[in-house]
């Protein structure tokens, strides 16, 4: 089961300006900022209500963040759910006939189990699924 | 101050196909189908924790949602937050140097006062106030 936003992805150019911009917006600073190896970017996370914000600031020409900037320019890149069992959730979705861009979870930011499904199937809406990490 | 994500919007092609593409996504079916008459949208709820989707789907070949679809494709159009006033939210934003794209908050779907602020100001994302009218 999909249990409710997790966070919100928005992609851009700059993290500083980003946060200074949001914080404005949510009157609220960043509770954190962290670099994701496996996406290769730094983001920072604002707390709205039960959900989140993520900002996204690429650091590598190659990555998805920086070709979607490329492409579509700055904005909302992707929408989280939050899961309780990531797998099967993900078989879940792949028996519906979504397709997903990962063939195991990965560890993503923010301390979360993750993986993507192709925008494709869901009306251009990249759709990230996410678990908490319990150690 | 804005309270939580209330709903992100998702601009499509098709309200029926993307009814059953959410339906299957979400696991749930949309719990209202509604036509906005000041956007000259179809629109569709679904419920996921505290938040909601929004799917619009234009009626008009002018209407925003169409331009949108047209320049960028589907995908995911705005983020709405809950305000408990949208007019000193709206004062609040705009002396913060973000541009309102309404003079005064409009009737919008699911029973709300809404305003809208405009992307460029916000990291490429359209930013939407809402407000319950209780009546």
């Amino acid at each position: 089961m999909l249990k409710k936003i997790e966070h919100i992805g928005i992609a851009v150019k700059d993290l500083n300006k980003a946060n200074e911009i949001y914080s404005k917006i949510l009157n609220s600073k960043p509770y954190k900022q962290e670099f994701v190896d496996s996406e290769n970017v730094m983001t920072s996370f604002f707390k709205i209500g039960d959900s989140k914000i993520e900002i996204l600031d690429s650091r590598d020409e190659q990555s998805a963040i920086n070709k979607f900037i490329q492409k579509k320019g700055e904005g909302i890149h992707h929408i989280a759910f939050e899961v309780e069992d990531i797998q099967s959730e993900m078989q879940r979705l792949i028996e519906e006939g979504f397709h997903c861009l990962n063939e195991i979870p990965k560890k993503g930011a923010d301390n979360k189990l993750v993986c993507f499904f192709h925008p494709k199937d869901s009306c251009g809406v990249l759709i990230e699924l996410c678990q908490e990490i319990i150690t």
